[in-house]
């Protein structure tokens, strides 16, 4: 087994730095995500994201140490069981953390092939935002922009959700509406905003085009300055009002691989 | 305004028994769930749940009042906002938690006109398990039989995510897995088990015909024992392993109803 530093006291600069992210759902100041399963340390490992450090807790050590093992250099942090979990402050932990530096994107790197953008627009929960992640690099999306008011994709939570996409997929978040919609013109998408209501039902949209979805926050939907610029554009539901945001996502870029692939 | 009953004392044997129910996940020793949004309340007012009683906190009385105005003989609750938020534990509560009697259905159900059966195996999150409800009768599914090991629909969680479909929608929960998929091949349905690397995909299906989904525990999958008696199938995927569990049975039931409804 690898050494491992030890690191013994909650007062440690570095470990209060990664409580502090941990805390604010954001990066560490050293700009690294938290990604706290072995599944998500894996994906990390075999993808765009680098791995600056690992924390184990003690009892987890062996495990992480022969997921370590393959990639060169990095360091791995030993912390006892009830220190880890302070810091880790998640229910069922695994013992690991890894803090993965997550690949940057510029917005014009979003529209790739033909595009299909996915818009966050206030989406609160972390499990969503990370869930849509998730859901867009399945179906084949160009990219994701988060805009201002939306929750971190760096939030533990959504990198958790994510499951790894986070590491692949171009995104870019913290984005002014006006910017992202100025690009998103320029690039000449059809733009539709999710809405329960909408006049355009999804069985009638030709997804096959160049296209940007907006997706609201639970409960508030999409924000009507953006559903100025964009055809509202409604899932068929019977009975139910509307679905968990992250699910009518997920509909709509099934929808959109469903007609790029079959329809072709 | 109504007067309302005031309750002050954490030690009242209802709001102990409520409070029970929610830390459990459960029901009421008198066979209510506890639905604790202004939408749930009007939910379960318009539909089969019949509300019991309403507690409220004490600066959310008149707004509680106001809903329950047009409700005969249910009766109001009030409680100061400290014990109201002892007692809710929800975070960013509404003040307002409703006692319903959830509506009862018997197996046979579950199956009334061209049956699309939801089975649930293993789901462990009560968000995923009420998303699923909310989607499986936004797609007219027939019913959804949630299996022994999955957590209970009526844990408050799960009530909020169904947001009111379990009001509604037939269900049955805690069933014993050889009793569900004996009245399933009793009916005559092809049944399908979600599996990432079915044999079958999603487009190759025939969903026009009766048919069950079974969707199996977040991580886990469906159990072997029942995947043994389904046939494996697959939504098309890039790159991504599988999808959150609720985002799968959400993308199933929209492609069962796209093709009842389209290709009719």
């Amino acid at each position: 087994m690898a050494k491992g530093e030890l690191l013994t006291s909650a007062a440690n600069p570095f470990l209060k730095d990664i409580r502090r992210a941990i805390v604010r759902g954001a990066l560490t100041s050293e700009g690294c995500c938290i990604a706290e399963t072995f599944h998500l340390l894996e994906e990390a490992l075999r993808s765009n994201g680098e791995v600056t450090a690992v924390l184990a807790a003690q009892s987890a050590h062996p495990a992480v140490d022969k997921h370590v093992r393959r990639a060169n250099g990095v360091r791995v942090f030993v912390l006892p069981d009830a220190l880890f979990q302070k810091v880790s402050a998640t229910e069922s932990s695994q013992g690991v953390m890894a803090l993965v530096r997550p690949p940057s994107w510029r917005l014009d790197q979003l529209f790739q092939g033909q595009p299909l953008v996915v818009v966050l627009d206030g989406i609160q929960d972390p499990g969503n935002a990370g869930a849509i992640l998730r859901a867009a690099e399945a179906f084949t999306a160009s990219g994701v922009i988060l805009l201002k008011g939306t929750v971190s994709p760096f939030n533990p939570k959504a990198v958790r959700a994510s499951a790894g996409s986070l590491f692949r997929l171009p995104f870019v978040h913290g984005v002014d509406p006006p910017l992202a919609m100025a690009a998103i013109e320029k690039q000449k998408l059809d733009v539709y905003a999710a809405a329960p209501h909408g006049r355009k039902s999804l069985n009638e949209a030709d997804l096959r085009r160049k296209c940007a979805f907006i997706i609201g926050g639970e409960g508030r939907g999409v924000s009507a300055g953006l559903r100025a610029g964009a055809v509202d554009l409604k899932i068929p539901l019977s009975r139910v009002e509307s679905l968990n945001a992250a699910m009518a996502a997920g509909i709509l870029l099934y929808e959109a691989a469903r007609q790029r692939t079959e329809l072709r």
